[in-house]
């Protein structure tokens, strides 16, 4: 029985935990370590797919997106007629789904959690739902994303130790469920969550719990959600000994740039993040000389592009001044190109690392990306 | 002295004053009857630029912009820097300006005319501003368009016979000011404007006073501006017969459909509308068989395309269903999908009415397309 999605190790760097691989998938080969868009409603924000196929040098590979938000809008079964979410939404790359769990988590008096799921109110219309393990992948199943995530509980932070091992205990148990529920495993490949807060040991029995199911790829969940940052490297660095080599290792939810390096440093292979999309259209840039905001008045009259070392199709046809002009006028078009510049950014960054991690300088690649960079 | 912008008729249609021809400007040759997209605050919205000159087989020519709000934002001068309105917003096409003229007279209680001007109050922060024939000539020499319309008063719909004459002839005063004032006629050509309201005998006046001045090209302004769209019509009849034939017409703020047409068909080469941009914002499109509400529930499980009959990207790449699902989502790819299929539409029609003409069968495809079309 062949998996729709495999991982590949190529080389592992000499001084670091990064490593260089490539993921098989039903839409493609991805080489990782590798950052995912974010296309939450089927669509990457402001972007047409074929502008995010052409980011960076090599295209972005993959994207991900909400199994909550298609659920409800416009309904997963829409999406399996419409012959499932890459032709849905024209997109011929690779997709991972979450399983909806972050999100119903996120509802807070909204939603309640039993053993058998979450029940939950639309944040749309107040309907009522229930998504249990198995819901969770019917959907998935419907949206025919190459990576399907298990659903899950993200226990928040801070969180007392004895919640997070019951809640990490019945995320196991959900994740057998998912495992049990979901049928064709050579068209669409589920990746288990390791869970645990910022419990060492936990993280520890929990990715035991999920290595025994032998999946093709396994994520680290509950990490990025309100610990310091240096709290999170810590844990990140124990979390990965116990995950298999020889699967891919999934960071949820973040991809700043120094979060990518932080990362990748500990031998994370897959990022996702909304900070680029989100931020472009609050008219924020990533740089290679640091983050700029563009209504700052002093580019009222700056003719220079908006990151001096950037080949994006944003720095090669326009100036700070127009960026900031169309910003400042409310402009569609003003979000189209910051958006363009932020992913473009951030996946010609991690190609760079690629590239660094195969000439087994990475530590070095770091060191220049953060002192041009400047402070986080 | 050579003009910027010249005009050369190929060819009239045996049974209507429909004609075909080419306008000659500093950035290209435009295919006449041509529709112009409208890009307002230097931007076609939704659009990068590279879209717009990819519509329709032959591409968008020519794009509008708006003096009055770019004097206000960014402001001329930043502009005037930055190389021109053309390298500022990376259109390579050609650009007709209009003069300020219609949205200072639109701002109602906020301006005030006199023989001088307009003297007006911003409508984004309230500061006030004196626009005048000169006035707009300088900031229309410093966006550096390929086509500037003169300063003139759009009267409104209904307006004494009285104060329409006083009108149109203080315009053909602006006008003579305005040609006065412009100097380098090799780099940028001034385009007068007739006005005279619903009064054909007006109309006259009018044309005549501006003809004497011998300009590159004459529009026809103060129509569809609340008249009944057949009064529009019989105006817009006589008002040809008094502009020369061997220079361009262009009738100001008309491009619907219909009036594409019409318009054609009474001798105009040149049209502008937001309409289609606007409409496309809001989730309505035009298409060969009407106009389409995408909203409507009825296209929720539609995976035809838009158009059936459409090439366009949009109509190629997506369903209804996938198009409603967007709108109803407020995302921004809505907007862009929309408007490049509008765009598309119009400028493809307007290619579909020249070679009507140029095949002596301009009324048959007009009928053909009424037919198809539905009501208007």
């Amino acid at each position: 029985m062949k998996h729709a999605v495999t991982y590949q190790l190529h080389k592992t760097d000499s001084r670091t935990k990064a490593r260089r691989g490539t993921l098989s998938t039903p839409h493609g080969t991805l080489e990782t370590p590798v950052f995912m868009p974010v296309g939450t409603q089927a669509t990457v924000k402001a972007m047409k797919p074929e502008t995010v196929r052409e980011l960076g040098r090599e295209g972005a590979s993959i994207i991900l997106s909400n199994t909550y938000h298609l659920y409800l809008r416009p309904g997963h079964e829409i999406i399996r007629e419409a012959g499932g979410l890459h032709r849905f939404m024209n997109w011929d790359g690779a997709i991972l789904t979450d399983s909806g769990g972050f999100q119903v988590f996120s509802l807070g008096d909204l939603r309640k959690i039993t053993e058998d799921g979450v029940a939950f109110r639309s944040h749309i219309d107040g309907s009522s739902h229930m998504f249990t393990p198995e819901k969770s992948i019917e959907v998935q199943n419907a949206l025919g994303s190459d990576i399907m995530m298990a659903f899950d509980e993200c226990a928040p932070y801070p969180a007392d130790r004895d919640y997070v091992k019951r809640s990490l205990e019945r995320t196991t148990r959900w994740l057998k469920r998912c495992k049990e529920y979901h049928q064709d495993v050579e068209r669409q490949s589920l990746f288990g969550i390791m869970q645990g807060g910022v419990y060492t040991d936990l993280r520890r029995q929990s990715a035991e719990e999920i290595v025994d199911l032998d999946l093709p790829g396994y994520a680290i969940g509950g990490l990025s959600v309100g610990e310091p940052k240096e709290l999170m490297y810590e844990v990140l660095d124990s979390c990965v000994d116990h995950l298999p080599a020889d699967k891919a290792r999934y960071l949820m939810g973040v991809g700043s740039p120094d979060c990518l390096f932080e990362g990748v440093e500990r031998g994370i292979d897959m990022f996702d993040c909304v900070l680029p999309t989100r931020i472009a259209r609050n008219g924020t840039a990533f740089t290679s000389v640091g983050r700029i905001a563009i209504k700052n008045a002093k580019h009222e009259r700056d003719f220079t592009a908006l990151d001096p070392n950037c080949d994006c199709y944003t720095c090669r046809k326009y100036s700070r001044a127009y960026l900031r002009h169309l910003f400042k006028s409310n402009e569609i078009l003003s979000s189209m190109l910051l958006t363009e510049h932020n992913l473009h950014f951030l996946v010609r960054t991690m190609e760079n690392i690629r590239q660094a991690i195969e000439e087994d300088r990475f530590l070095e690649y770091k060191k220049e990306f953060y002192e041009q960079y400047g402070g986080f």
